[in-house]
């Protein structure tokens, strides 16, 4: 572990779109940051689970790629030159006698901080396993938890298991390049909407695509660590085995707020509680921000988590420099701070 | 007049951007909308006043200019239908016994609707005129009050009037086009960032514009009513006469509630007093959302009226629908739903 400890304005933990935000907004108040996320790339779960979807509810997109809304606001944000920390949780936060904040990660990165802002999102989050002997050994080679590249699939043997809207979003998306697919589900009704449940049930009239139902997974095969088949069963035992490149099981996220949960802050339901007028989870200098935080009326919603950004970034001016008057000017004014 | 009363859901008091979001988010929630706006055009002040300007903190548009946002979002809307009603101010806001609201314009347009949202911006707005005998005759004819094309100014003598941000933003833009180009200030300190105050100094220097200070408008002359000169005055009552084929006088803008400050409601210097959970102003069914509003921690953001939007949105399903659970889902799980 290095003994270098980084200083900087403003700590920020979560690199998803919030926290890409805070940036800009702490930039424009001249405040400079650092910031950490768990994952290995930039854009929280926009990036990491569904890049490729569109998202039709951020102002002024009738829809927008959640990568291409990730680097939207890494490039708006890039003039404050932010320093980011990847692909290392952070284990610790706790505040110094000289009022400052002090930061570990997982990698043993340390950051030293005047304010120190979560955008955690959802906390540490990741795909629901399929209870199936060997399953991690085929992580990566066929089994896989989320769609990156929709090309990664033409002409493969596809298998979705699930009944959920990925399943049939997924499914309905996929049939155009596959060379077959199969949905398996447990029961024969899917828990879609109802327009996207239809659209399926026509595919797999015309013989599109085959729905494999009631039937859970049992078992998959493979030629050493490749994929090969997934064997199936109904309720009464009896299994199918099909042939298959690539199995997509879509059975939710499990979430968890992870190493905050310790931090001694006020939890409902594994959310943060905050003053909605500052987003000061109550600790001096210690913000939340986004779909980890909680107050009446809260909306999980991306564009509410971007009004956060702006609203704890003012919170936070005075912390970061104590006495000095707030000159509010609209960007319209004066564009961005020169960097 | 007419005997016509409109019918639905939701009536928006206000097309600027935010009245704009809420249109979109109302119809996410499957809620209809009629949109009445004093002005001529959709867009509030971002198309009145400052269609080609740059804004910064839109989040995801690292740039974009005021007039491209507006379409943006009048596109985003456009799916749900929204019927608007411009040129047009609010005379009248009422609570009938059958709990809606009935709502009649300056053009006697009524409109029966479950709730009201008002996304009245800074109220009615209008540029201060400067006490000129006569002036009126030539607005439109010379005297301009607010750039809407730049390239309506090319080759022409251009004389801006003002000292703050405007007047020294629009010279040192305008200076590139126009033949020759005079700024008139009653004082020589300019009150503008100073980057663009030493900018605008240094045009002096170099020739290219001239700094008419410290002066101030005294009267325009022109060939029936199109603009010919204006004549300004030091503080020793001397004159001087400049030939000039437009004026633009940037004395900042009136800005006044107008009808809305008969409604009732609870203002606190001149804004609607909500609680910030549900953008209700107190009364049922009756929101607010954007600049007209204050609430402990209040930014006058676009971006901060866009998540106003998404909340009043939510606390008005119940009351257009009541009895009706919402089943809340992301627009990446469903896209918006079909109009």
């Amino acid at each position: 572990m290095s003994n270098h400890v980084h200083q900087t304005d403003v700590a920020i933990i979560g690199a998803g779109p919030v926290g890409l935000f805070a940036i800009f907004e702490c930039g424009m108040l001249r405040m400079r940051c650092h910031v950490v996320d768990a994952l290995e790339v930039i854009g929280g779960q926009c990036s990491a689970l569904y890049p490729e979807k569109p998202i039709y509810d951020i102002p002024g997109y009738p829809k927008i790629l959640a990568q291409d809304l990730v680097d939207q606001l890494q490039n708006q944000a890039a003039p404050f030159e932010p320093v980011y920390h990847l692909d290392q949780q952070v284990t610790a936060v706790t505040d110094g006698a000289d009022g400052r904040w002090h930061l570990e990660t997982a990698k043993g990165t340390r950051i030293d901080a005047a304010v120190v802002v979560i955008a955690g999102g959802v906390g540490a989050f990741g795909p629901n396993r399929p209870p199936l002997a060997g399953i991690e050994r085929f992580e990566g080679r066929g089994v896989q938890y989320l769609v990156k590249r929709r090309e990664d699939f033409r002409d493969k043997r596809v298998i979705i298991a699930g009944g959920g809207d990925s399943a049939v979003d997924w499914a309905l998306s996929l049939a155009e390049l596959a060379s077959s697919l199969a949905v398996v589900h447990r029961r024969a009704k899917f828990r879609a909407v109802p327009d996207s449940a239809a659209k399926l049930q026509s595919l797999a009239e015309e013989g599109v695509i085959e729905l494999v139902v009631p039937y859970q997974l049992a078992a998959i095969e493979g030629d050493g660590n490749v994929l090969g088949a997934v064997i199936v069963k109904d309720l009464d035992g009896q299994t199918r085995r099909l042939p298959a490149d690539v199995l997509l099981p879509f059975f939710g996220l499990s979430q968890k707020l992870g190493p905050i949960a310790d931090w001694g802050l006020d939890l409902e339901r594994n959310h943060i509680a905050v003053d909605p007028a500052t987003f000061c989870t109550g600790r001096r200098g210690l913000f939340a921000i986004g779909d980890i935080v909680t107050y009446p009326g809260k909306l999980k919603l991306i564009l509410t988590g971007f009004a956060e950004a702006a609203a704890a970034a003012h919170a936070a001016h005075p912390i970061v420099f104590p006495g000095e008057a707030l000159h509010f000017e609209y960007s319209t004014t004066k564009g961005i701070p020169s960097a």
